[in-house]
């Protein structure tokens, strides 16, 4: 494994990421310990940004797997390709990242085959090890190694869940929203635009959120309050960008939507 | 990536695409800060007409891919082949997009299986990367790429929706069939017939779509409206032609088919 | 492609075909733009037979492709073979229509999963492309080409049925058994018997069918009376010609095989 | 095709069929015009051997091929194998027999799946022909060639039948286990015992036969009783070889052994 | 197929085989007329070894094969392997044993696909043939080749049983649990252990039976009843060796292994 | 098969292994019969631990699976590779272990496929054999070998049990989690907090244990206490690492988690 590998997988310049509470301090002791870590939280709040910067902070290379049901343990681990002089093994992403000592991000694990997620249990108790069966190789997990997974709760249904002996090889951090001083103040970095509008932003999405469960599956994220603002900073009227960047995404249904259109006509 | 490549998917002469709304602003302002859009609407109503006008207005070259319940990851993102020499890497059409700049368009994106979607994710964000698992490498995109995907809000499904994490990545902007006056212009336009008949037509259309939900599954599109046009423009009578193109294609119920030649025969 | 392809596809004589209403004259309009064109009716009413008459009539090369739930869109589009010099492509039957100006032939098109008939999309509007997404290429389809599906609106189902989307591409031609006299006509033709058995066979064709939805699930077709017709001209009684070919291959229904039986003890 | 080819599915020497009613005459005016025939009846009556009788009888080859629910197009048309000089494409049996002009027996032909059957359809109309789709050839049948399947109406259900679009490509023959006095001859033929002996078997099966639908899915076949015969024949004690080879295979249902067995005392 | 294959499978010392009714005697009488056979019985009850003893006994090569869901007609049958030199074919278990005249034991038939088992039919009636269509070889059975399949009536459910049509080929003979006596023979031959604690074991076994259907999906096996022997032996206390053996691994209801775990207390 | 094949998969140096029972001793007389064993329990309880400890103990190499639901019988037994010269066989880790003489650790066996599991069948009965049948090579299993299964009866459910013909092969050993007295010692030694600290942990994981069932799947494991540990050893404030590492893996209730944290508080 060649140090360009691993070069090639560090977060090159520090991303932007607020801290909301004690979330960089406990990462940090659980990684101190390899820990495996896992992030619960909505869509759009931040999750991926957070393991970035970590990455960033603590200077280890970073790999990032979309999960998706259709992803075998071979595409974690890695195949046989056929080559010029036959077969040649080709690593996959959990084994790279094992080798040269990366975190491994699994993001959106519960979308992952239950079953495809055992893979990652050698690796996630005090063995730290990777068996490669098809190739007979024991990989041994690189001393920086670490494993985090992401976790959205709202999802969790009775066909797909972690199974326990999974969810009990992690240490848990909650991750939400953030209350609307801190989103606004996001909003503005991240769009250009000024703080009043963003703060009128924040504040549509809160009142979203509270819909969740009252005919929206979601509010709004912080995610598409940046795009808002985005639109509103290239001249777009700000009514026509918030039904575009936050409305229209959401929801088809049509109470639904006026009500949103009227939350959004309090403030603009 | 040679640029011959990028000129095959240049769309060669202006379309002809009636703007109904400020969709077209909206457009520009969101492909300025490279926002990922979503097109929602019914069939036939120009969906895919829209994005081949954007594409030649903006003069980007445009990949289409008809999304569908078996494409799986590999057939957007790429694949080994076997080669003379081995084993050669053949782009997806989603990485040739993000290689050469282009709008990628995923049309009728709810087909395909939901979780094959979440490939898009990382082209969706700040990151703008597509990893190639498989190869082992991490694409970032050309500035140029955008993805537009179109959805019609009627196949929604509890079996198949888009996740929110995925639909929270774009901004969305609603179509539906024109108005009278301009759906009759368009009808004149691409058939050849005159203002009169096409205003017949188009109010037909107007009546089949007053009875969406009410026995019929989508009213008469747009484009089987041209249809009828274009078998009176070759000489065959109105009511064989509207029997043929706006009738029979739409429903095989004989109370809801009487219905509407019934209405057909209200106007010629 | 050279002009012997062409030619092994196309009709060498004149098939027997019994024109029953405005038929000929609207496909022939439908064809003349090019729209793309669906065959509605019961099994064995002469569907088949009424696209090979119109593939002689208008000089163009036919291509059939018989649709089941396990054709992929690689059976129709084409795949890579592997060759000595490692992989070589080949057309699927759709590509190569598109490529020689053929009318391609989907024949019960409701058996294809409904995703794969997203295919033709692109060949069935303005744009008239098919693009070879494994292969890299768009195929223009050539002017001659013409999409023709059937549609046996009997099996139509919650399960199977094409979506609006795909329905709204195509003009629509209805089919059902012909009339008594010109059945006959046709059993005559086509077995050698003279008029006044076929005169009796089309009678107990046209009782079977009134039983329809009453304890069986379609009548007599008229390739089944032709069967019939067949085996008399061999010397076959008729009453067991009748059972042979008309109720066994039907309905294992003792009480619906009594009742077609006696109806035909009345004729012979 | 070389004539060895054909040779090597010629039967060789007359098969044993006792015939019942006028099914060999049916079958050889279907023959004559070359009708596809379905044979209908329950398990071990003689369909199988009542096919290769009329092949031998006719002259003709027969190639038979066992159904089932795995059975992919290609196992039936063929496939390209991988050879040292790249592929090479092998015929699959139902291709050889159009070929050579064989009789092509489909055995079961409801287990395969439905879908599966419909490539059967073009060789079962007026045209004849097998499209090789994967090859890009159309195999014109050889005037010999005539297909026959075999159906047992008593494994029919809702999820299982074949459609009325193929069911109504073919004549049909019914089969039952044939007269006591006759299936009495076949015993006697079959095993080697007394024709004593064999009424009683023959006598048995029938008591049997009545208790189908009745605690019993099927009777005793003709197969069975020939099992029992040649057990006797080997010196078994007739009750013993009873119970093995009458009631044990058929049945769990301690009361059903019961009733069988006391069915057995009463004759030995 | 050279001898030096068949001798692989003969059976090189005679195994324990403890003779119970009239099986050797008909097994013997079924083999001399080459009758297919089906040994019917719970799990553990001694088919197998039964199967093992008659081979030896007849002094034939035994092939077994444990069936499973995922087994395919080729698993059986053979498949083309790649080679240096393109595809080279390798037969199956099933073909090995019809070309050598091996008796091929099919254990627990019922888990295969019903389907996959018909590719057995051809040889278990008069024909006696295997068609490998994937080669094109038709392969007549060695005269010494015989099949067994083994089948637990237990697991019979309406999702998995066999056919009427495949359940007619064969004969059959029942197996139980032997008798205490016999069975605590057989226990103190395999373990090692003195009569009177065998006899103590096999009453346990006989009451956990009497639970059978009442709490418990089996009794306790003879097999192991040998293991709780074996324990014994290598100085466990019996109590502890008891539940080890007997308890644990049937049940993990608490109120079973209550009741076992009492009947153990009355014995030791 | 080399000594250093061996060699790799030996146990180097002493697992820290906390007996509970006279487990130990169970265990190694059924390993000197080389009896199959089962070990049931919750999940992170130390059955893995346990295996290592024995495997260490005995100094026989050991060999784990993790079995999961996509497991293929190949993927435990072996398969071809292609090679440059052709295919390569590969031994699966099964038949690595039955060649070499390892403890072959099966764990989570209920989640392999039911049917997988029967490729286990002939090395856990008087056979000790597994037939390669893909290879056409029957392994004699050495005589260190044995296979140990894990099993958790929380998970068992319905649909996903092993079968009784599998269960009876296998003398099984109960696993729980130890007494607050032992698993205090175990938390201190593993992750070097006080007796004090390591005392109430254990205490609120037997709280949290009473709730399995009341609104918990599970309770703490060992595992998770010592994680809450080690974090408190890095510094971390004990109720915050207790939030982390006990409440927010196991549960998203929100009444579970206040359940939770209420009794954490009453400790710290």
């Amino acid at each position: 494994m060649s140090d360009s590998l691993r070069d090639q997988y560090l977060i090159p310049s520090q991303p932007y990421y607020r801290a909301v509470h004690d979330e960089v301090t406990l990462y940090e002791a659980a990684y101190s310990v390899r820990m495996p870590v896992m992030l619960k939280g909505p869509t759009g709040c931040g999750k991926t940004r957070f393991v970035e910067y970590m990455a960033w902070k603590l200077q280890k290379p970073l790999i990032t797997v979309a999960c998706n049901e259709d992803m075998t343990a071979s595409d974690l681990v890695g195949r046989f390709l056929l080559d010029a002089n036959g077969t040649r093994w080709q690593d996959g992403p959990l084994t790279v990242a094992a080798r040269i000592g990366a975190i491994c991000y699994l993001d959106e694990v519960v979308e992952a085959r239950q079953d495809t997620t055992v893979v990652i249990h050698p690796l996630t108790d005090h063995r730290r090890v990777l068996p490669l069966e098809k190739k007979g190789e024991l990989v041994s997990a690189h001393p920086d190694f670490q494993i985090v997974i992401s976790y959205n709760p709202g999802y969790q249904s009775l066909m797909k869940d972690l199974k326990q002996s999974t969810k009990q090889r992690f240490g848990a951090l909650d991750f939400d929203y953030p209350k609307p001083e801190i989103e606004a103040e996001i909003i503005a970095h991240e769009s250009g635009i000024g703080k009043d509008l963003a703060d009128k932003l924040a504040q549509i999405a809160q009142r979203s959120r509270n819909l969740k469960g009252h005919g929206l599956d979601e509010g709004i994220s912080t995610r598409l309050l940046v795009y808002a603002g985005q639109l509103v900073a290239k001249g777009i009227d700000a009514q026509a960008a918030c039904r575009m960047a936050l409305v229209r995404p959401l929801t088809d249904d049509p109470d639904m939507r006026d009500t949103l259109d009227a939350a959004i006509n309090t403030y603009f």
